[in-house]
C-alpha cells in the first residue's frame, strides 16, 4: 500500500513507466523505444511496422493460482450442470465443483478453454462476450480480494501507454477465448477488440428471428498457445511484432517469432518472483507455465522482467 | 475514355464520390454516412463501431473473366510443374496449362485457392506475400490490357476514402489468400494489412538458420467465403460491420451478418451489368457468382449498385 502511494505520487511528476523501478530493465525499455522511433537512427522503424504483442494471462493480468478464465468457468459451470448431466460427470468438472485447487492448477489450459466452450455452446459470440463482460466487471478475485478489473499489472499498462504514444500498434495475444478478453480489452488495456487475438471456437451461421447470428459450437477451432500463437499473430496482423512480451512457455514461440524478423527487436519475459505482493509462480511451483522459458530467455538474450525488482508497484491503486 | 476525363475534371471540384454518377445510389451513400456520423442523429454510430467490410474480387477489383488470383496461378503453376509431376497430372492444372477459359471460369473458387496453396507450399508466409507483390505490381490483365494495379474500381476507392474520412475503419474480406491481397492492400486501397481478412493455409512453425518462420502447408485452413466470411469477420474484428459491400453469392452471408446488427446499416451489392466498359457477368453468364444475390438484395432491401448506371468512370485514369 505504501509503495502504491509512492508510485501514485511519482506518476504525477515522473512521466511514463512511473510504476517501474529505476534500473536496467526500465532503461532498456526507454532505450529500445527511443532507438526505433528516432528518425535517422539505424534502428528506426516506420510507424506501421511498430507492432507490439502482449500475452494476457500472467503478463497483463494475474494468472495465479488460476487463470482468470478458470474462475469464470467455476462460476458458470455451476449453473450449466443443472441442465447437462454428462457435463456434471466429467472428471474435470468434478474437480471444478470440488474447488480442488491442486487439480485445477494442474489442468491443461487447453482443457479450460474447451470447458468454457462446452459450457457456453449455443450462445452467440455476442452473447458470450456480454456474459463475460458482466462477470469480469462484477467478480472479485477470491485469493487477492480485489475486483478482477484491478488485477491488471499497472507497470504493463504504463508500458502499453508508452508504446502507444510512441506510435506502436498493440495486440493482445492470449490463450483465453477471444470473446472473453475482448469483453474488457478496451477498458482495461485500451486495446481495440479487433486487436485481441485469442482462442476461438467453431461457429454456425444461423438466423434467429430473421437476424443472422454466429452460434458457438462446443469445439475449439484454434487454441492460441505456443506455435499457434505465432501463426495467429501472422494471420491477424500480417506483420511480425518488433516487441513481444510473455510470461509462460506458451509464449516462447511468439517471442521467437518476434525475434526472427530483421532489425532491432525486444523480447520480454515476465518472471513472477514476488511472493509478497502477489502469489509466486515459477519453475518450482508451476512447471507447466514457465519451464524452459528462463533458460531460453538467457540463451537468446531476451529481457527478463522481475516482478520483485522491476515493478515499483504491481497493481493499480484502488482510487 | 471520355467519361474518365470528365470524371477526373469533376474530381477536382466535386469532392468525394466524384466517379459516381448523380442518382439515387450516390445520394443514398451520402445520406447513410451523414446519418451515422451526425451527433444527435437517431442513427448516430460512435466511431469505433463504424466498421465497413468490402469483398475484393468483383467488388474492389476486376473478377472477370477470371479472378486475379487465377491469373497469378496461371503464371506460377507453369514454373512449379517442372518440379512436381503429380501436380502436372491434376485435371484442373491441365485446364490451367491449356488456358481453357471455360473450364477455368467453371472452376470452384475454393479449388483455385487450394491450387495456389499447393503450388506455394513450403514457402514462408512472408515469401508468399513478396512473390504476390512482385507479380501484382508487374503483371498486366490479359483481357483488359491494363496493369492489375489499375484494374481496381475507382468509385469504390472513392467510397472507401469517403468512409475513412468519416471515421470508419475499413476491412477487406476476400475469398482470395490473405497474403495475396495483403501484398497490395495498403497501396491499392489504403487498407492496412491487419485489416485484410482472407483465406489462409495451415502453417508450420520452424526455424531456418536459427530464425523462426511460418512455412505454409498445402492445406487450406479456412476458405473465406459464404458463412465463413461472416465468422471470420467476427473473429478478426469483434464487431459487426455497419456497412458491407459484395458482388457475388459468396458475399451474401457477410451482407446478412451486417444487416443483423442493431441500428442503421447499409448493404451494397455490386451488379456487373456493363458489357462495354468491362466484361459483363451476371446470372446469365456467371451463375456461380451471382445467382441468388439479386433476388435476395431485392427481398432484404439492400442497395444494388449498377456499374452501368452508378459508375461515371470505372477504372482509375492512367495518369
Amino acid at each position: 500500500m505504501h509503495l502504491q502511494t509512492v508510485a501514485r505520487r511519482k506518476k504525477r511528476f515522473a512521466g511514463p513507466l512511473a510504476s517501474w523501478s529505476e534500473g536496467s530493465t526500465k532503461r532498456a525499455l526507454f532505450e529500445f523505444v527511443r532507438s526505433v522511433t528516432t528518425r535517422g537512427s539505424v534502428d528506426f522503424v516506420p510507424a506501421p511496422d511498430r507492432i507490439a504483442a502482449f500475452d494476457d494471462d500472467g503478463t497483463l493480468w494475474v494468472d495465479s493460482p488460476l487463470c482468470v478464465q478458470a474462475y469464470f468457468l467455476l462460476d458458470r459451470v455451476t449453473e450449466r450442470i443443472k441442465h447437462d448431466r454428462a457435463l456434471a460427470a466429467d472428471p474435470d468438472v468434478v474437480s471444478l465443483l470440488d474447488r480442488d485447487l491442486g487439480a485445477l492448477q494442474a489442468m491443461d489450459r487447453r482443457r479450460i478453454v474447451e470447458l468454457v466452450t462446452r459450457v457456453h455452446a449455443g450462445l452467440t459470440t455476442e452473447e458470450l462476450e456480454e456474459i463475460a463482460r458482466d462477470w469480469l466487471t462484477s467478480a472479485t478475485h477470491p485469493h487477492l480480494g480485489r475486483p478482477f478489473t484491478q488485477c491488471v499489472y499497472q507497470p504493463m499498462r504504463e508500458l502499453m501507454d508508452h508504446l502507444r504514444t510512441s506510435g506502436f500498434t498493440l495486440y493482445v495475444a492470449t490463450g483465453a477465448g477471444v470473446e472473453f478478453v475482448r469483453a474488457v480489452s478496451e477498458t482495461l488495456y485500451r486495446v481495440p477488440k479487433a486487436n485481441v487475438i485469442g482462442s476461438w471456437s467453431k461457429t454456425r451461421f444461423v438466423e434467429r428471428d430473421g437476424r443472422a447470428v454466429l452460434e458457438t459450437l462446443p469445439e475449439v477451432e484454434s487454441f492460441d498457445d505456443r506455435e499457434a500463437k505465432a501463426s495467429n499473430i501472422a494471420l491477424h496482423v500480417g506483420r511480425r511484432p518488433i516487441l513481444a512480451c510473455g510470461s509462460s512457455d506458451g509464449d516462447l514461440a511468439m517471442l521467437r517469432y518476434a525475434q526472427g524478423g530483421p532489425g532491432r527487436r525486444m523480447m520480454l519475459l515476465l518472471h513472477h518472483d514476488d511472493g509478497e505482493r502477489e502469489l509466486p509462480y515459477d519453475r518450482s511451483s508451476r512447471t507447466d507455465r514457465l519451464g524452459e522459458g528462463l533458460d531460453e530467455a538467457c540463451a537468446r538474450g531476451w529481457t527478463v522482467v522481475s516482478v520483485k525488482h522491476d515493478f515499483a508497484s504491481v497493481f493499480p491503486s484502488s482510487r
